[in-house]
């Protein structure tokens, strides 16, 4: 194990490019590998055997490149495959939901945390038991967001269209008292100033992409992987779907030029 | 290791009391032992070697209770015997300044970061280390305020005594740029109140206790080391001092009754 290795992060899509963004500024010697899954997504509406497979089947790709940490940058896919990848792969596996569980339950005052995520996300209830298993006494109130993804995904996040899409989606919470919400999907960061604006000043917004590239940074710390190097590092990104749009969203929310390769699956979308 | 060990947290008296509180809010499963050596605070004016140790003795003191993790709860402490203590001992073993470093250069927007801590602390340079360990190009103003640690230990956090002490600390602060200022000693958030009025609302405070508190919880969630009972758990205080004072402040900051067993070192103050 050698503190040059990269670390891999992957994705559905674009929605891991909120952890990785957050990586590069908070670890700027780390190298960093990510994988979005375009071709095939989004993940939220599909059944629990389908992501486990396609989860399974990018790790397998970034492998190849010995990382010392592999980031499943997903929360519809953290919620379904995690403990199935960690226990097949030697390298530490980190997933989106407990970082994002452990900063909510460290922000709470009042006890009352909002979740919100994919279909897949929230009907897995695994954000509920991460705040539970840590505190048992939080209360919880979750909400499937099923039309924010797309959004992000086509593109469209800093359309007039968004606000209203965001303000419909979030309208059931409305009248919680929740203080903090939990960004359950890597996606939404690329909405959070919408999502501020429809929640108000009082409800604290989690980024469950900040929080992951914090606890990345505790574990490489802890294992004694931090990158000692001062040379600038080279990233990688690689996509399934087309190219193109991927690197104008990429580059659009990383504010720097990325070279993207394409990579085709042999068996074409798996489905 | 069993999950339901406890965790052991030492501090050269009261200031590691803020991690204390920190670990029972936001891991309200877990069980604390918390060690004060008020009899020999402050660490902050004593050489290296006497604060390493005064650490190793009372490591040892907690290794007796089979603890699942080691805190050194004191910033001082940690700057100068971490690494010693770590060789030596087979738990993980936790300081405060990484946790409060990563925090810090999450936080930061111009990368411009202020450290106030223990002549101790300040004079070893540990937290220029980690931040330019994780983050290269953030620039450190460090400050030592060695008037702040006898006024929390005397008890005298709530006095207007406090507010101009603390003033008078900061000055030389006043005129730089930072827009983070890493609490980089345990005894200060006990002042936070005071340390914000003084400092202002564009400077974001950093308390390594909050932050060590959430690294603990990634570290035990990653080792599948949370505790997993509803019991509630019962807390172990010990302090090599006048239990007395130490009770009261104890119950004042964690507002709970506690129980303080004294420990007579065999050979007292060890100087």
């Amino acid at each position: 194990m050698s503190t040059h290795q990269a670390i891999a992060i992957l994705d559905s899509g674009v929605g891991g490019l909120t952890v990785a963004k957050e990586v590069m500024r908070q670890l700027p010697r780390e190298r960093v590998l990510y994988f979005g899954d375009t071709a095939r997504a989004p993940y939220g509406p599909r059944s629990k055997e389908e992501v486990a497979l396609f989860t399974r089947q990018i790790v397998d790709y970034l492998l190849q490149f010995d990382p010392k940490m592999i980031v499943i940058a997903c929360n519809t896919a953290t919620a379904v495959a995690i403990e199935a990848i960690r226990t097949n792969v030697s390298v530490p596996v980190l997933g989106v939901i407990t970082p994002g569980a452990r900063a909510a339950i460290k922000q709470t005052k009042n006890g009352q945390i909002g979740v919100i995520g994919t279909e897949g996300t929230i009907r897995s209830g695994a954000y509920v038991t991460a705040l539970r298993r840590i505190s048992p006494g939080v209360k919880v109130v979750s909400l499937a967001c099923p039309t924010l993804v797309p959004l992000v995904e086509k593109g469209m996040f800093r359309s007039e269209e968004a606000s209203d899409v965001v303000c419909e989606a979030l309208r059931p919470l409305r009248n919680e008292t929740i203080d903090t919400l939990i960004l359950g999907c890597t996606h939404y960061p690329f909405l959070a100033d919408r999502i501020k604006r429809c929640m108000g000043e009082d409800v604290a917004l989690i980024s469950s992409a900040d929080q992951t590239a914090r606890d990345i940074s505790t574990l490489l710390s802890h294992t004694g992987q931090l990158e000692s190097s001062n040379e600038v590092p080279v990233h990688r990104f690689f996509c399934s779907g087309d190219p193109r749009t991927f690197q104008w969203i990429a580059q659009d929310w990383l504010n720097e030029q990325i070279h993207v390769t394409p990579v085709m699956w042999q068996v074409p979308k798996f489905i």
